[in-house]
């Protein structure tokens, strides 16, 4: 999950003075120095790089802006010919301050702390790019790729090559691991499920490994429920992310034996702090620390949150390793 | 799911003419008009009540309204002494309009057509009353349960009576069977899950029961993914409703066996209509209907969906199980 972002001061400030939240994800020196904050405050044992899933179609020639307040707003693409305007050409040119960033950033993280680079999947980008913005019925998106999968999944396969060449540009320029995150994963029923968020992330992680065969995957199918299976048995998936709603003693027994899994305290307990975070936090980790598992959050830090509570968080989950190693 | 609405000129017209949302639930010859609208229409088996699962914090005092194009906006209440202001009196008699419409719906329908009546489940209420409308992250509602669960838990027990009461009132009206909405179940974790969603939901089931023994009760805990099984599991429930984004193949080997299920046609196919929206139903009939199942959609029909689709989906389902049984 983001480390970074408006729950630090120390964001906020380099924030006022870097234009918008764009302009930040491609000012190297700034982008680096955001994604180290949250380590450099509370000592994490991995970095995440700071950008956006958006920057990939951002990248490809499409409208897209942050409007504080609103969210991601995009020039919406409706039919073959919006899909036909895209560029794939000159991808890595444009993303090549995201690479710097992670240059920088993994000069400057201690030896023993993991740096992550990450993209969107294909399912999820699309909903922005066809909704132009966030959604809650994916209505354009959905009706698209059920009525006209033939034309949608053109769509789908530029994307799969343009998030498989900027994963792999990743590696380059130094991330120890990748992250893909399918955030509206959830929303598509079985077959749409197989056919628009498994198998382009399948051949994403094919395309990655065959350029970077020693680079772990983690894969975030948020809300996809029991078809974390699935996602789980792709060859060459090392991770799932859990989402804050799986069902921890379901994990245990059906999803961890063959697989390591991330996740899952539900942002909201790190706002509310105290007795009742770390009463949560512990219930995840006597579930889940027995087998290969890696703490962390169900979704982002939400704005309001004191940095205090992270601080605790961190410290809480320390100590509770230690004593029952 | 809801049946009628904007998608149906005959449900516009009524709507024009029938002052605010709310006053078209509380106005019993207009409510049952348009309940019976998508039966006339399109020969349903069952017809569900025109009303709204915000009537119950309306009727105990909280000011609520419907704004176009937002949705639901409540004053929201933040504290022990707003949930004290809550006046439980007098319910049956605010939601007397609603009773009204059951009446004239049951005498009206054909004899083998059954009639729904519903509420919202106390979490999901809850949710509304405490955001002052729709939310994505739920941060004031869950940080309170999670933090103060003892005061949180007065506004429970009120909603508990108060809903128990109103499904009561509605079985006494002429409802044959009764739906309990949890729309937001899934946004809890586990433990949270199971003290603000599965148990408010026994407690009712058992009180509605008690006065109503052979009402059947459907629940639809939605986005509660393996947790299905613990709803389906309460002792009283005769159903769940499935919602567009759970794995059929775990429905009918894990959840099927032992639980009549209800669903789940994600309402875009439905908008996209033609072979796409038939190639789903068949799909989700292939797997379900060989146990006791019930054809019905994920969520709610979308405005511009053409009543034709919808004519056709009902021809298409009917035909279909009259050639596979």
């Amino acid at each position: 999950m983001r480390q970074a972002g408006r729950y630090l001061s120390e964001y906020r400030e380099v924030r006022k003075n870097t234009g918008t939240f764009l302009d930040l994800c491609y000012s190297p020196d700034q982008a680096a120095e955001v994604t180290l904050q949250p380590i450099n405050r509370f000592g994490f044992d991995a970095a995440i790089i700071f950008s956006d899933i958006l920057v990939v179609p951002d990248a490809l020639g499409q409208q897209v802006s942050f409007k504080e307040g609103i969210g991601p707003v995009l020039t919406p693409i409706a039919n073959s010919g919006d899909i036909k305007e895209l560029r794939f050409d000159g991808l890595r040119d444009f993303l090549e301050p995201v690479y710097s960033a992670l240059k920088i950033v993994r000069a400057e993280l201690p030896i023993d702390t993991a740096l992550i680079g990450f993209a969107g999947a294909p399912w999820t980008i699309a909903t922005y790019m066809v909704e132009g913005g966030t959604s809650r019925e994916f209505a354009k998106t959905k009706t698209w790729a059920f009525s006209e999968p033939d034309q949608f999944s053109q769509l789908i396969e530029i994307l799969i090559s343009a998030i498989t060449d900027h994963l792999i540009a990743q590696v380059e320029a130094g991330a120890d691991a990748l992250q893909i995150f399918d955030s509206w994963a959830g929303m598509l029923p079985d077959t749409a499920f197989e056919k628009w968020s498994l198998d382009p992330i399948s051949r994403i992680v094919a395309g990655v490994k065959c350029k970077c065969p020693n680079v772990p995957i983690i894969v975030f199918p948020r809300l996809a429920g029991h078809r974390y299976l699935k996602v789980a048995a792709i060859n060459g998936v090392s991770a799932v992310s859990l989402d804050q709603t799986i069902s921890l003693n379901w994990v245990r027994e059906t999803l961890q034996p063959g697989t390591i899994v991330q996740g899952n305290l539900d942002p909201i307990f790190l706002l509310a702090g105290g007795d009742a975070m770390k009463a949560e936090a512990e219930r995840i980790l006597n579930i889940l620390s027995k087998k290969p598992f890696v703490f962390n959050l169900g979704h982002g830090v939400l704005p309001p949150t004191p940095p205090d509570h992270v601080a605790d968080l961190r410290e809480f989950v320390s100590s509770w390793l230690r004593d029952n190693r």
